[in-house]
């Protein structure tokens, strides 16, 4: 099935305690596509770029099955770029540099080979351009999926509540779902979130796993404990990816089938935290995601016998 | 099967969000003795209170099935008193005042009717006292777990290391982990601390969950997304002795059945929170902590297909 992504392709400059990079390939859309074209294809990319962003970038994209006549490219101005270095626990960062640049009058175009995609994945952006893209769409989406951030609770709130009445699913972290909602109960919290729009709400937990909120029920998965983990960066992208690329694959928007999304969503972000930016998102295969989302199954695996013998 | 456990009996004065209380009674065994109860019988308490301590307290224990002939009580001094304020979050606290008063001195001393218990849980106290009673035993307990804190790793590392030889399980929290083994990946935390002595590690993450260790192998239990958390003081000792009751109601101290011990443990603590201080605890019964115990698995519940289609 196709799916649409929209966000920010980029350059980031990441320090962790375990090294830093020069800049290096980034952005939301950059993480949702790559790990969406391992489930569906085709995957419609709609960004912008600077001429500074390495063509064969691109040609990487274009071979994973990315199609990106929607990635405007300005020749004579810059990338997004943004800088961040990570605490020691990896789950606190400061951002050291953010440069708008060509997202600063960012105008999304939905190319028309993309206006019928049946699965539409907004990343990160302002809440405007979020509803823009939506409202670009000639066909409304089977399933549409947004992405925000703490940001734009502070500076659009109007804005986003306004962007959320027009999506499916929404995927925040804790934190978010706390400020957005004003409880801190996180079943409050979904109750509250899951009035204002949404049928879905998925909150991402880093290392503690993601929870997935529908009309009363939850579900909880946790993440898997890993060796090393060594760049967070993009994570939360990868995971939206491989959610959204699963029920792309299955055709299946279901809560029983998003439980699965979630694990392999999951299983993706595993693997993204392996390496610095997109490096293990690039070589991975069906049978490498297989096996990890297996570990996630064995991880909660029990027989527990609901009885007292006492 | 018998169980022991050694630990504080005292008094607690709690701030949360949602309330405040006079004096009321607290302390990690009482906790985990109450908790236990559910599970297996006898459960034999050592500890020492005051003569402050309601006599009626020590009576609504032994209805319980708990023996008190280890609670020494010094008629002419003042039980241990704990007062501590939680922040919004509950995640974290402020200590506000600690009154050792009996606990200053204590020895505990194993009754002889005791000294034979097959399961052994060692609640939060210095580490030379927790090894003393593992000496005072006649016959090495099946199963001995020991809960810890950061302060012990802080002020008595050496102690600490020599009682950790002694037993077979350790229950802390992840940034405890994290100190006693100096590794921020709790996978290499646990690798480092199963050479130390214990043959599983619990790893207890409140909100988030909880995670088993076990040679190689790791489970994870989430925790039940509650609608009102009142109090966290004293959850993870429920979830300690729901754990170690658990193992002795089923005699099976496998990995396999210990996860099953995990999720017990989960549920009883999710009962604790919610209601200041022990008074959840006094009124459960097998039927409300089984379908307890059936959310915990509904929570992680997937039919996942572990297969491509794409």
């Amino acid at each position: 099935m196709s799916l649409l992504t929209v966000g920010t392709v980029a350059f980031d400059a990441i320090e962790t305690p375990f090294g830093k990079t020069d800049k290096i390939i980034g952005g939301a859309a950059t993480y949702i596509s790559l790990s969406a074209s391992y489930f569906t294809h085709p995957v419609h990319l709609v960004s912008v770029v600077g001429g500074d962003f390495p063509k064969e970038e691109i040609r990487l994209m274009e071979e994973r099955g990315i199609h990106t006549e929607g990635l405007e490219i300005r020749e004579n101005e810059k990338s997004f770029f943004w800088s961040g270095k990570y605490h020691n626990d990896l789950n606190s960062r400061d951002t050291l540099i953010t440069e708008l640049n060509v997202l600063a009058d960012f105008k999304p175009v939905v190319p028309a080979v993309a206006r019928r995609a049946e699965y539409l994945m907004l990343g990160n952006l302002t809440p405007d351009i979020q509803r823009e893209v939506i409202q670009q769409m000639e066909v409304r989406p089977k399933l549409i999926v947004l992405d925000t951030m703490n940001f734009w609770m502070d500076v659009a709130m109007d804005s986003l509540k306004e962007t959320l009445k027009l999506v499916d699913v929404l995927t925040i972290n804790d934190e978010e779902a706390r400020q957005l909602s004003g409880e801190y109960s996180l079943v409050k919290a979904a109750a509250t979130i899951l009035k204002m729009g949404p049928k879905y709400l998925v909150i991402k937990k880093g290392e503690h796993g993601a929870l997935l909120f529908h009309e009363g029920q939850v579900f909880y998965a946790p993440a898997l404990p890993l060796e090393d983990v060594f760049d967070p960066t993009g994570a939360g992208d990868t995971f939206a990816g491989g959610y959204i690329g699963y029920l792309a694959m299955t055709r299946n928007t279901s809560f029983q089938n998003q439980k699965n999304a979630i694990i392999y969503g999951s299983a993706m972000a595993s693997f993204c935290v392996e390496r610095f930016g997109t490096e293990r998102l690039l070589n991975l295969n069906k049978e490498l995601i297989v096996e990890r989302a297996r570990k996630f199954i064995q991880l909660v695996d029990t027989d527990l016998r609901l009885e007292f013998t006492v």
